[in-house]
């Protein structure tokens, strides 16, 4: 069951669908204190295992370490940081109860860090409904708790092909090229992403002229090769006189203010830019309509970024960092006065205190930024979807978002964000899935091939295995960085391999996806669910269960020609290479397994059976009901 | 066998004991462009494996990625970077053959970076001495290649016991107080560390007076508690009228120069320094007649650091970084004017453009800081040693280095820098092992927990659970990290059982330390060296064979409470704890074995033995004859 307890007034973050009556708080069955700050805490067991907490860093089981809500532009992701892009305060304490905190503002989850037997949440204000969930085992908590929070986001079919990005894909003929390569090449594509460039001067709602002379030409050539185009909104708006989404939004007072009411100024992309103020419905409307410049050439994919919102700087910031700079003496300089240099610099993105330096109206009450900070990307992205369904109705636009807060996931789905081209990034992939489904992310994935620095073919081959699954399944990657379209490397046979099988898979796994989806259910779980008792299965984190059928375990490291992989039950291993699929029988217990670059490795449950369709090169040529079936 | 080929007239860099005569290099048997650069290729075979590079990220085999030697202050240890620390140009075509590679500037090793099954080693010059290694296994090939650099250093016998470091251990009392709690725990402790703040405004060979009021009385008090101190010394040497190693030096002209003659200033942590010229033997040897200011008060251990060299940044760096941030505009600033301004600051420190601007005088020809870079911390290590040697005779004083080149080893031994306080850093440790003794360094060891970052006591208990097994067993943190010594936390009964297995094991680790370097012998080797034909040894990174008795296999993951090995025979596990020893009798295959956090599993192969001493509190109070002997 699930209860409610409000502390003071908390806004409207839009988390959950309908309203839970209050029970009152002298019933909270935790340790709570209130005042500036709200504490809640409780002791761990021994063993206990913690799960939740959405798109965050380390393990499935998140005990044992302490995490941060605070959507954060945050490019790093590696095991000391304690929060990435979005917000997602969801905990499940193993076998006791779950809980969910609407809450806006910072939160510290202290899972064990300062002792190792001992929670501690930690909000930063008195205004919160938090939800207790009990339960008879962690999956039933979870889908209680998405019960709360409504239906997860379903895109439109083609969403679920294979997609490649770039921050680089400048000019139409790029994108040409992306799509020829492909299909001379024989390898599937189902979109194109549109990275800030196409825009002019990085300027929300404009196409690049010049890059792009016909525009709608370009949209059309594309379409009728079954080629979706995906353009990037960002959150900030330029300020620039004459340019028309600016003027109006200043005109209306639809941008975020500072503490002397005036609009706040902060440099990203589009160097100085107005923050539209998401939480003020009109605003949200008025945002939302302005998509009609994309959407009216027949563009049906978005992806919303920057929206935590990243400040590369505030006006504020800039000046008096300048300021500071502008008084060192290099001759007197000391090396502590070398790291204040520095750390001037350093400490100009995405500051604290510039968050705390703007303001919303909420109806008519000035809200500052950190109280409400976790909602302003889901607000955005809200503005989007709202309007689409308006003007299509479900399932006809696909989108994600960077920021993100429990709620985005009825709008949209959620990419993670900049990572690397890493092997270990491959398995923080892996691990991200579950814990983002538990919060009703089901459309989500990361950028396979490792979005920052050089990618290597076997990295990328390995890493798309991993894809196959994932619902969003798109290779994306930097400016500047080494080449990773699957046509880049000598071997290309083998990424055609590994695509195939995914439109191979799809009718299967986007069967699974609107199952998940429709009952409020994980798409990826830990094996820790499906096989408490299993003291192997509990801790094995580099595998995972795929709806009621299959388990997944992919290879993450360099070099090496198989993995050993632990099957808690008999199963049937498939390997799946083209249109190859090789069968092995395996018994209960841990097993090393050969797996090829070019082989998708599936374990198929006894009694279970899955689908396979023909290898297509996109989903709109794909025969969804031709299906051969593979039983375990 | 060994061939030596020489192209040009290469400096000599002292990693060679004795002179091979030189072949032709028309026999030379591989590709080889020469030129401004010198350019080395080969195929690669398919499945063939690549060893070495001693201190270098990523994995035991180096195959399919690209390296460079460059000494690099380089705190961020991820799996993009190309270059650590050290400079070890070592590297076994697995059966084929050996190259070592004698150079003092930077090469780059695309080990099957840009082609999968090609090898491209990039000199940047065109005098170096190149030496051809054939053998009938890797193995051997590292023995022959051992036997060309001369025996291994070995530190006295004390540098095996347990070590706390911090960087913020400031004053008298602060070591005081980590000697006491050790005690009063229980736990062993043969050396503290002495960090930068030591010193009297980090000035190389003093000693801060107001914190240590009486450094001689301090010394000897800690010595009679059988704890050493290990005091740090940097490679700059403040510029300060009136302080006599830089006045000595300055009237000596015993300090690198720039272009014009002058002394090269740059900033490191005593703000501007000068940077002694190692690779004048004259200086050599006053540089080393210094750290008598130490030895006199009977220290007896050292660490030197900060010899790559490192840069915080160049005198005439920071004057045109100030001069460029001063002319900055922050009305008229676009986004790329932005990037601009933080990268004057990323650039400064460690910038290639200063490391071309100093001089070094090699017996009177002016060679640039370039061209000898990967020997200048080597011989600054060189210069101690030959000193202490002079003075006391061998294995007397412990010193190990942070830079270093091939032959260092002979000198002293190395640790890995500064690594953060993440679980994939006691892999990356493991990993490290093998290469660093292939290349020589057999007293080696990792920042046990972690130096940057916050650590988590089941992090430490599992690191220091490797760290039982490396012959340097330092817990080393930064200033502001959580407190990692092991009486921090609550379960320090779990830390005593840890750090008692050392002290069991240290006379067989001792013994087995000195048989290594005898023997110009491994004391780790990846399995891949033992069980060539075995599939899945071959692949196996996370265990390593320890001299010829032992495998072992840590456990690396958050929230485990064991893991899964691999036995490429049968084997005996020991669990070892406190004065617990429990055996399971394992046989050959994949296994998952339970290890608790307060557990040190040790794997003994059949047929041989080790032997297990008292527990004890430091290495003086071992009893190193009474030992346990147990059989596999």
């Amino acid at each position: 069951m699930i209860k409610r307890f409000t502390l003071g007034s908390p806004i409207d973050t839009d988390a959950v669908v309908g309203r839970l009556p209050v029970t009152d708080i002298s019933e909270f069955p935790l340790a709570l204190e209130t005042g500036e700050k709200t504490v809640i805490s409780f002791d761990l067991r021994d063993g206990e295992m913690i799960f939740g907490l959405g798109e965050a860093i380390r393990g499935i089981n998140k005990r044992g370490w302490i995490y941060e809500s605070w959507c954060s532009d945050e490019t790093n992701h590696t095991e000391d940081k304690k929060a990435l892009y979005g917000a997602h305060n969801f905990i499940i304490i193993e076998n006791r109860f779950a809980l969910f905190v609407d809450f806006a503002g910072k939160i510290e989850w202290d899972l064990g860090y300062e002792s190792p037997s001992r929670a501690k949440i930690t909000l930063d204000g008195s205004d919160a409904d938090i939800y207790y969930i009990t339960g008879k085992a962690p999956r039933d908590m979870a889908i209680r708790f998405r019960g709360l929070i409504g239906k997860s986001y379903i895109p439109p079919r083609w969403a679920f092909g294979y997609q490649q990005s770039c921050w680089g894909y400048a000019k139409e003929s790029d994108f040409v090229a992306v799509r020829d390569r492909h299909r001379e090449n024989k390898l599937p594509l189902d979109a194109i992403y549109m990275d800030i460039d196409y825009m002019d001067s990085f300027k929300d709602f404009t196409v690049n002229s010049e890059r792009f002379p016909d525009f709608q030409a370009f949209v059309d050539d594309m379409k009728a090769s079954n080629i979706h185009l995906v353009p990037i909104i960002d959150a900030g708006v330029k300020r620039e006189k004459g340019y028309s989404v600016y003027d109006e939004g200043s005109e209306r007072g639809y941008f975020c203010t500072d503490k002397d009411g005036e609009e706040f100024q902060c440099g990203v992309w589009p160097g100085i830019v107005g923050l539209p103020d998401f939480l003020n419905p009109d605003a949200r409307e008025w945002f939302g309509s302005k998509y009609d410049a994309l959407l009216d050439y027949g563009i049906d994919g978005f992806w919303n970024d920057m929206n935590e919102p990243a400040l590369f700087y505030s006006k504020q910031g800039l000046e008096s960092a300048v300021k500071k700079l502008q008084a060192i003496d290099p001759d007197t300089m000391d090396i502590w006065g070398f790291f204040e240099m520095r750390n001037v610099l350093f400490g100009m993105q995405n500051s604290y205190s510039d968050y705390c330096s703007i303001y919303h109206d909420l109806g008519g009450r000035r809200v500052c930024h950190k109280d409400v900070h976790n909602i302003y990307g889901a607000f955005m992205t809200r503005a989007a979807a709202e309007y689409f369904e308006k003007k299509y109705g479900k399932e006809k636009v696909l989108m994600f978002s960077r920021a993100s807060y429990i709620g985005t996931h009825r709008y949209s789905g959620i990419w993670f964000g900049d990572n690397f081209s890493w092997w270990s990034h491959i398995l923080l992939n892996l691990k991200l899935l579950p814990s983002a489904n538990m919060c009703g992310y089901l459309y989500c994935g990361a950028d396979l091939g490792g979005f920052n620095n050089n990618v290597t073919p076997d990295l990328l081959l390995r890493w798309l295995a991993l894809g196959v699954f994932t619902p969003l399944m798109r290779n994306h990657r930097a400016l500047g960085t080494r080449a990773q379209e699957a046509y880049s490397f000598e071997n290309v046979s083998d990424f055609a391999d590994v695509l195939a099988v995914r439109y191979r898979l799809l009718p299967y796994l986007y069967e699974a996806f609107r199952r998940a989806s429709d009952e409020d259910d994980m798409l990826f779980r830990p094996l820790a669910f499906d096989y408490p008792d299993d003291k192997i299965a509990r801790e094995t984190e580099d595998q995972l269960m795929l709806s009621d059928e299959c388990m997944i375990a992919p290879v993450y490291e360099q070099n090496r020609l198989g993995r050993t992989v632990y099957l808690p039950e008999d199963m049937t291993l498939l390997r799946l290479s083209g249109e190859r699929v090789d069968r092995t029988e395996l018994k209960k217990g841990v097993h090393y397994i050969d797996v090829a670059l070019n082989e998708v490795p599936l374990f198929l449950k006894k009694g279970k059976k899955i689908t396979l369709a023909e290898p297509a090169l996109n989903t709109e040529e794909l025969d969804w009901e031709t299906l051969e079936i593979i039983e375990g």
